[in-house]
């Protein structure tokens, strides 16, 4: 007998299906047992008798039997079979679970974040919990969507890099053949050079910082999502394109995960047709004349200060998110495009929503003069940017990009409250699946 | 004015009309100047005087001209835009390349792969080299596409892994913390482990192998594509998955990037209705009756074999691609299913097309005791199996999947002399970029 899905079961009434999945809980009512039995389509209701009796969660099984329609009053209008059930006939065991070291109840999961993590393997198969990848893969998708659609080329980046220019400590470093190479913590470079080959380029990747602090927002393996463009007219055509790609991925993710919102009891953030852009200046002269917060002199902004932002943005543009451009030179890389009429100050921006940021772009300098004098100036050697200045000395046109993390938005979209609920397999400084400090030192 | 991209450029002949992009070459005939133009869309004649002639290869420009017919003798059927060419009225210097340290003719590039490298920046940007990246992408995109089609799940495999159990030489460490983490080889356990949550898993995924040695075929990092699925009925299950991926894969790509075989003089494999299959001792057996070679106690196929294989298969089969099963159970991982009718051998396969392996696959243990008894048969500590082995006490369905190399595909198609060749930037024991020997020995 050919398997039937559990959510093509319910175009079934009346006709014998043979179900897989696995046991997601068991009732007893005296002779009567009931099975909640998962697949990757859905889950559904077997009532049964003894045959059933002995499974328990997570137990892989396969169940002949009849779909049948529930009594009225039975009925469980949550869940899109909730008008069936399958009456077990044979039940034949795939494989069997141990006993469940938790209760991983269907509807709430009451875990410790330590425990979510050290039971992992386990744990990810709670339909909230794996509720949340769905929405990461829409995320993912949509981006990729979205810029193919703009004809970009989608390219893969390394991984391994050599010894950089911009290094810092929260870079780790690679034994490699007796030499040293790195972990990349941004395929910048490389998107830009691309740039030269395919004019308009993205790619999803790994990047890695070594992040000395465990916060509820930070992890040392990511995969961002980055694009990069040229023969921009104008710098603004960066924060459109910018624009444009995030209001496609949340209304995609809306469409698609519109379950797991519901689940999450979350709604896509509101946008409005032009996402507002402020400059920094402009948002503390804001903040100051609501607060009387005077951080008009700093050269970025506190997480007070975007959390106000927001709600300005909310109340005065009817938009959850805003852009927030003109950064300091300082306080941006050395590639960064300053604007000609305010040097002092570059065409960047980062895109803030729900008080947190969830994007950072801006104009490059695509002048090979100028990129080196930029670099120079604050102390990175032109030596060793390697590939990078070849493709400046042999014609860039005017470009730019964006850039973000897959886990942020997803745990924005959320609104989780630590990032490693938003990543299948979190790293940080204290875990690398299994607690460090369980296990052996350095050798 | 707005922009034209050169391949709309046909659409408007007798227009205005505003491109942009790279000088490719330029020809001087007396006072009439030529150049070809390419952008992201294609390349294009423009035909000018003096305006033109301080033009050099790599300039960033943008040309303001009409668009005209060619006369008949000069239509170039090479070229999509071949029956036209624009009349420059005006021409904008966007960004002055420096001189070339090589000629890039355009028909063929006759480059050192030493200096394919050491210039990638630039050599990127040739149409031949540039196209190599659109069969890659559009491996990846038909990998994705057909699994997706049957409701796999694509999911971010990590790059860091704690201490594994099969490690081995050729595993980059990486200091992490005080602690010692790795760079993965391959997500294979993190696939199994998905199968548990999600049934039909898939991943585009970074791989990372401190190979010793500098051959034609191996690279430090890959991109790797891995599936993996649960609830099959029986092994062949895989095989026949497999089988619809990669037949659909050279379907699109066929499709996608038929102007790149032309480019590369090279066509798609052939494939029979049905892919055949023969198990490793039935190859030996063929191979010794076509030959003489006796290699039919050998645990593996010699590169000699897989090349006689492969015209068995065309000529008798009339497929380019034929896969081998069984394979000893001393040369597979610990986790490959040994067939219960021949527990020697294993429910695995290759698929081998050109002489050479295209890809891997097969059936693994889903059951808690078997695996934990088969690692310690291989001296591989089940403590060190972590998450993995938690997937497997809490029910696993019986399951399989299959994983191949983008950059080896990419490099089988278009039949390439050197993986370096499939990959963007290519990492080998002796190059990240830049020659390592040329650097800093490991501080």
């Amino acid at each position: 007998m050919e398997r039937t899905l559990i959510l093509d079961s319910i175009k079934k009434i009346g006709e014998k299906v043979l179900l897989a999945g696995w046991v997601a809980t068991r009732r007893d009512h005296g002779k009567l047992v009931f099975i909640d039995l998962l697949d990757r389509s859905g889950i559904i209701q077997i009532v049964g008798g003894e045959e059933l009796s002995s499974l328990r969660p997570q137990d892989v099984v396969e169940i002949e039997g009849k779909v049948q329609t529930r009594p009225e009053k039975m009925i469980n209008d949550k869940i899109p079979t909730g008008n069936v059930e399958v009456a077990s006939e044979k039940v034949n065991v795939l494989s069997k679970a141990e006993e469940m070291p938790f209760d991983m109840g269907m509807e709430t999961l009451n875990l410790e974040l330590p425990t979510l993590l050290d039971w992992r393997g386990l744990t990810l198969r709670h339909p909230k919990v794996k509720a949340i990848f769905k929405v990461q893969e829409a995320v993912i998708d949509s981006f990729r969507e979205a810029l193919k659609k703009k004809e970009f080329f989608e390219f893969q980046a390394p991984v391994l890099i050599p010894e950089i220019a911009e290094g810092g400590a929260e870079v780790f470093k690679v034994p490699y053949f007796g030499h040293e190479v790195f972990l990349s913590q941004s395929p910048q470079l490389y998107k830009q050079i691309l740039v030269g080959v395919y004019e308009r380029v993205f790619t999803v990747n790994k990047t890695l910082r070594a992040e000395p602090s465990v916060t509820t927002r930070h992890l040392t393996e990511v995969t961002t999502l980055d694009a990069e463009f040229g023969f921009i007219k104008s710098w603004m055509d960066i924060k459109e394109m910018a624009e444009y790609t995030i209001k496609y991925m949340l209304k995609e993710v809306e469409k698609k995960c519109d379950d797991v919102l519901k689940m999450y009891g979350v709604t896509i953030p509101q946008v409005s047709d032009t996402i507002p852009m402020i400059k920094l200046r402009e948002a503390q002269e804001i903040i100051f004349k609501r607060t009387g917060r005077d951080n008009r002199k700093e050269p970025d902004m506190q997480p007070e200060d975007e959390k106000e932002i927001c709600r300005w943005s909310k109340e005065e543009k009817g938009s959850d998110l805003v852009f927030i451009s003109h950064y300091p030179v300082s306080k941006r890389p050395f590639y960064t495009y300053p604007d000609p009429d305010d040097p002092e100050y570059t065409m960047s921006f980062d895109l803030i929503g729900r008080g947190t940021e969830w994007m950072t772009g801006g104009r490059r300098i695509n002048d090979y003069k100028l990129l080196i004098e930029m670099a120079k100036k604050r102390n990175t050697d032109p030596e060793k940017l390697g590939l990078y200045l070849q493709a400046f000395r042999f014609g860039m046109p005017p470009e730019g990009g964006f850039s973000f993390g897959s886990e942020r938005i997803t745990m924005h979209i959320l609104n989780l409250s630590n990032i490693r609920e938003a990543s299948l397999f979190p790293r940080d400084m204290e875990r690398v699946d299994i607690r460090l400090s369980s296990h052996d030192k350095e050798k």
